[in-house]
């Protein structure tokens, strides 16, 4: 038996997210389904769960099998059969109780917005949203940062065992994509909860447009007041790292 | 009765194609259904017929309506009833005679291409083809410009009434996108047959790469043998221009 890590990019806008569900085109059951033509009927784990047309450029998946397959044959066999909506970036050989998500040590999203998004080339990779100054925006995002418990910044429903997380990281650039002046929010945590980081950034972005005070965000974030619940479009948010410690690092030296 | 001329861009892998098709999402489909929400139930006439993955930056439609809307009362409602996948760039009254296809005197075609595309958020808008270098590409697009019967540079069974078309124009150019070197190929013609940039292109390139020779293609584009079949993907394929003589430009002045 043998176990495998891949790292993957895919366009979410051609996925209903990528968990499988029937009947319905899903990241995971694309895998699988190229997996099984080269003979491995195996579970896939993955880092985390992207939500429908949520993209990743750094996702992590993992499945094992019994066959004396090596990466450079599954390097040139699975990428034909993914393409074009997901791109196989690394295969390596990983430890047999490698788990893709409960090793992770960070997670990271990139989120892509600008006001208006008149290029249908870049329409679903970019998140319609208006926004205020990079600085008033930047000012909300810090409230973010340590360890808090966002019960209020995760989609009902999704049940969590813990509701706490601890954001290392958060903060806002300006970056122009095919002359569209656009805002990017990059997000790092140790994990994140369904729907966290749209309902984070557009908390911040409601505050940098003079909706919501920061006290506001303050009182949400203390579980005082849950004040804003409106996530923002999937368009726009790329998982874009997953990072692991040094047992995982070693077993691939 | 009034009739308007609108300026379209779309990301073709969102349809089947222009044309409306049973159970499928066409652009024809998407905007008659939107018009129709405005209460205009008008045939949508249009510059071209784009195939399935085939985008437009600038197509042009018309419609005509006995309902008293002007331009920006359209301009106002329209754009959010096509988004995301379609834009308006632009809409104009027309003459109530007016023919996007049979007023237009030149269209072009951009065609963009890389040996490979190994980032999933671009494989929708680049066609996956190796080329040979620009200078041998463009000695084999040159044989194409001047007026030739291109009887086996289209699609079959589209049967049109005459296969001579006038290639006005036709050049390549190295461009980077996102970090990836592409090539970009652009046509002008007077108009153009079914799949007829895809088998030209295609052409070209395999006299680039040394897999056909300049006298071969002279050979098919003389209607003496019928080499070269397959049209390269649609992904890379843009309708990028459709231009129009004097009398239209005076109407809308």
């Amino acid at each position: 038996m043998q176990r495998f890590k891949v790292v993957l990019a895919y366009d979410g806008s051609a996925f209903c997210g990528f968990a499988k569900q029937e009947g319905l085109p899903s990241v995971e059951g694309k895998l699988e389904q190229a997996l099984l033509s080269l003979g491995i009927a195996s579970p896939i784990l993955a880092a985390g769960r992207t939500d429908k047309g949520v993209h990743a450029s750094h996702q992590v998946i993992s499945f094992a099998t019994h066959l004396p397959i090596d990466c450079a044959k599954l390097a040139h066999y699975l990428p034909a059969k993914l393409a074009p909506h997901i791109v196989c970036k690394a295969i390596t050989p990983a430890p047999l109780d490698f788990h893709p998500r409960f090793w992770a040590s960070k997670r990271a999203y990139r989120y892509v917005l600008a006001p208006k998004v008149l290029n249908p080339f870049l329409a679903r990779y970019i998140a319609p949203h208006p926004h205020g100054s990079l600085h008033d925006l930047q000012k909300a995002l810090d409230l973010f940062v340590g360890t808090h418990d966002f019960g209020y910044f995760c989609k009902q429903g999704s049940d969590p065992k813990s509701t706490i997380r601890t954001i290392y990281k958060v903060y806002c650039y300006g970056y122009t994509i095919c002359n569209l002046p656009c805002v990017v929010v990059v997000v790092e945590a140790n994990a994140f909860l369904r729907a966290q980081v749209r309902l984070m950034v557009g908390a911040a972005l409601a505050c940098s447009l003079g909706k919501m005070s920061l006290l506001d965000l303050g009182d949400q974030i203390g579980l005082k007041r849950h004040i804003y619940h409106m996530p923002l479009a999937p368009e726009g948010l790329i998982l874009s790292r997953v990072s692991y410690g040094e047992s995982l690092s070693k077993f691939q030296l």
